[in-house]
């Protein structure tokens, strides 16, 4: 298989890095554009990084590799999708509204933006939890009349309950879900991002607009489709989102009321046997396991947990029976809000869509 | 009225150190003894804060007082407790099993221990929210033949949950309460208490022991005497406690599920009102409220909220309809834990006792 | 004494909001108007500082006056300098360079910026220090044919050292100064400010431009008036300038080579009978010493330390001779950087120019 | 070459598991032995790491090995240390000062306690600085009529500092030497270790011993052997040492008044080059540099640059011309405390001892 051309748009930004922290070498994509806005265009990708005194903002752990650095930034608003097969876009809500329909009437859009996940004909995908969505897209396609279309991940701190309720639906049925994040600083990016002075030594119980995505989200990637739109699955689900200081990893404690009684063996065989056909597919950027699950009763902690399975694992942990619910249980869960929940997540859903033929 | 003479027991600790500062100058009690370890026993308090290597460990913000500062330690298994009118036991709950009722033979005992909240015939007091369960203490007395007796303030996190909850159920009922706490590392003490290893950059999910005391707890406060003793309010409390990198102040995210449809603005205003009787009696620890609701989306923060009302009040925000609960509202609390958590709200029940008559 | 009418410009930043903390009921100073940048300008304090989500950005400890609250601010651009005695102001460097001068015109200016530090007629005071160099207020207004003057208060960096070093240069004179210092997140403001995601679990070596500053003022500060001009002190100072994951209070690491051997005995006598003089002024918002010395080897901590005197001391420890330098002494100073470092002292500048006459 | 059977002593603790995680799958040692203290002893290592409330306390971000987790724990008092070729001593002080001269009779012990470090016969190596100091083995094992012998590798303070202090010594020659360190919590373990309550929003400005040590072990590194002793590097040496809120990875503000005038660039040339000889070796553990030099003005940083080649790299910044210093330079540096400073360190110097012919 020849390696698909893509574009990295916003790549200068914090999710964008990520992108390119994640495709150095990747065996199914090749970037051949990284695009930014006009402050950056023009200039090489580390020139465009380099701060007016002298710092290098890389923000990745993983090197930038050396094949990236030089690339020469195009402005996003004067970049041709036609160029690429792909596009990785990692822009602000705003810019995402303007820029990704024109990508997409000529190119596949995988976005990490929220501007389109709420629209009718548009999947969230969350990779081994709604493959069946993508029959979405073709949808998309002709009521647009696009040759690419768009697809947004979900919110990061969607991303861990809905991987971990999927097999509690599937298996138990759902009634009621009450959630409390503590939540990742990264989330918040850099522009100006979390600001210190607010967040040493101190919670802030409050992320304007989460708490409505997260539910949100939620109920569409646990829907069905039927007649050519997502059935949102019908349970309540309730968030409450706080910021802790944490650089990475969003811990979230979960409280569901399932549909019939059921012990917690039952329960953490259902997420440690889950996501077994998607892993079959042996996609590049997939974990051995989507879901695992800690016997240590202090774990999981997001500094800990973060990086298992390279930030693509969930890890849950202290699974108990909930005593104020109907067939109640709680539990807590971390997931990497910048990788499985941000760019390493989308970069799974374009391996299978690559491998699935959507792409 | 001449002062009391009272006794801080576990004088040396991070709880102890409370009760010196805030009782350096008070209307009521005046500290005559303080005791502690045998460690501790026949040095000034100052050379028993004192480390090998010269730190002084004096914990708390307030200066401590020159008169504390030059007091001999006594060894607490050996002080007379009729030498006192009241003891203030803030020692780890084994020694409390031991100390307190060789102590409460003679005289009263307010008690930050768990060791006794759970017998039968002794309350455990939230200044303004369950005096009535005083008449415990004449059941007590009798029951075990002790001029004094024993009574301990709940858990920190109890505390502030137990305060917020009580209007809700006076004025709409309740059927359903889950928590998720966010707790500050002072609530663990200093030996070793929270390591900096284990929290910077971290959340940790499981406190021992937490959740069931909470639960416990707040049933308990909550109920009602009946024929010498408390049968526990009838509500489910689901509890999760976990630790973030805050030094003081507790915050508590509360979905609760009422018995009648109410409206958001009749929830703040039954907390607004809250405690009129109890504030009226003017105590001298008292705040100006019990409760103070902020309209500001962003908080309660433990930082900036924590020490309202001297760290008497608890602060009350993001007062929310619940989507997943029948009659639900959510909403987010910070409670200090070591001032109305601790020291300064088992002053706060002495003063009510001892006004009260029953000191 | 009728109270001074006082401007507060940049009010609404964190600089500008100190001035509002400490000025509530003072007894020279009475605001009478706030101003800030047109995009304030016309809304009440409160609105001002009011976030588009709700949230109400005051970071000050100390509670906000109700008569501030309601205030209206006025463009700082259109502010007319004559209705007032005294400005007070805290903006951006390079706002300062132009509004300052408008003002100084008309009214006397303190200023918490570094626009004008550096002019051959502009003195840098530190209270206690070098009240001496009051003279050159005559010799700019002269030069510049105005009626006020613009007189800067130091970096906050420089303000704790040069604090320190003063005694030593009049009891022993200083040969060499080497300094580190370990800088509080505070200092950089909010707008940005330091980022969450790059101060947590890290710290970063380089402020820029804050080590030449702290080398140029100290020298200026400590130098001595020439023929209408300030001779800087002939003693080379290095410093270096780190941030470290702490909200207030600016800790320094100082090692000094003095003109002849000392005792260490000497030294601490001379930093605690500093200022005498001074402080024998009993203006409103001195401390009782300007230096403390503290014999607890792991004192001073900045979360400890940075409150003594209400900011208002600098708190100095580890106090022992150099192995490396001459005459050489090494110690440790904590300084509140937004108070003594900021507002508070450039209040206490004001105090000291309106009792001495030249305001 | 067979593998050299090894034994971690002290195995259980922060620096003992660092050796377990490096030496999984090592090319020259197998661990066939783990001691620790009795409490552990008989025990799986699994074990003998998890808490009373089931915690798993395996504090290294690599995994822990299965061949580990599943070997018997012996009591370190009973160990026999003719079973092995080389022990790993990992334990506090006072242990060490008993067991090492037990094992050290019959087996060559490479010690990270500082209990041998100061004796006229023990070297202390840091690899590629002072490998000469090896014929000091040979004294030792004379004198003490042992067949191993004990060395020791520095404090994680010194480690840094002598590694960029050695070229500069070697091209330039020094004259004085000033270093501020702010270092993180690792290096005080885990019992207690660094309280939270102590450094959150803090810095502790004095930790016991280690000024002195870092003083009189970089004299002794970067001395020379003269008559079967070290002779100490003659320069004076002066370290303040403080604790700061980071996890890993210590920073050190250094000063160097060198003998001759020197151009920075001819500085950062020393550094690039130093060790050349040593890495020609081509050890496991070795960097591809010892010292690596940033043109970043805002780096090194201790989150951003600890893990700089496995965490066995010094990254230098900040390089300056001291204003203050007779030919005086300035730098900042960034050196991994529990890896090239503890653990890691030790093994690269057993490898460099192994293919040496020394072990």
């Amino acid at each position: 298989m020849r390696k698909l051309k893509v574009a990295v748009v916003g790549a200068t930004g914090v999710a964008g890095q990520q992108f390119l922290a994640s495709l150095s070498g990747h065996p199914y994509f090749e970037i051949t554009t990284l695009a930014a806005s006009p402050r950056s265009a023009g200039k090489t990708f580390t020139q465009a990084i380099t701060s007016e005194a002298g710092a290098c903002q890389w923000f990745c752990a993983e090197p930038l590799a050396a094949e990236f650095a030089r690339m020469k930034v195009l402005d996003a608003a004067q970049f041709d999708p036609t160029t690429v097969d792909l596009v990785f876009a990692a822009v602000e809500s705003d810019a995402a509204r303007e820029l990704e329909p024109r990508f997409a009437r000529a190119t596949p859009v995988i976005s990490t933006a929220s501007a389109y996940r709420y629209e009718e004909d548009v999947p969230i995908f969350i990779p081994g939890v709604n493959q069946s969505h993508a029959e979405l897209l073709a949808v998309q396609r002709k009521n647009r009349d696009w040759r690419g279309f768009i697809t947004p991940v979900p919110n990061c701190t969607t991303m861990g309950m809905a991987m971990t309720l999927k097999p509690l639906q599937a298996a138990f049925g759902i009634r009621q879900v009450l959630m409390t994040s503590l939540q990742a600083c990264s989330g918040a990016g850099r522009s100006p991002g979390v600001v210190a002075l607010d967040i040493i030594d101190n919670v802030i119980p409050y992320i304007p607009k989460e708490e409505e995505k997260v539910q949100r989200e939620t109920q569409k990637i646990l829907g069905q489709i039927v007649e050519n739109r997502i059935e949102p699955a019908a349970f309540p689900v309730s968030a409450t989102c706080t910021r802790v200081p944490v650089l990475e990893g969003h811990t979230e404690v979960v409280y569901v009321s399932l549909e019939r009684p059921v012990a917690i063996e039952e329960v953490k065989s259902a997420w440690r046997q889950f996501g077994a056909d998607f892993l079959a597919l042996g996609l590049p950027s997939a974990p051995a396991h989507l879901i695992e699950v800690t016997e240590d009763p202090f774990r999981p902690q997001p500094r800990r947990d973060r990086d298992a399975g390279g930030g693509m694992v969930t890890t849950v942990g202290r699974v108990r029976t909930d005593p104020a619910l109907v067939n109640g249980i709680k539990y807590v869960l971390v997931s990497h809000n910048t990788k499985m929940g941000a760019a390493k997540g989308a970069i799974l859903v374009a391996e299978y869509l690559a491998q699935s033929g959507h792409i």
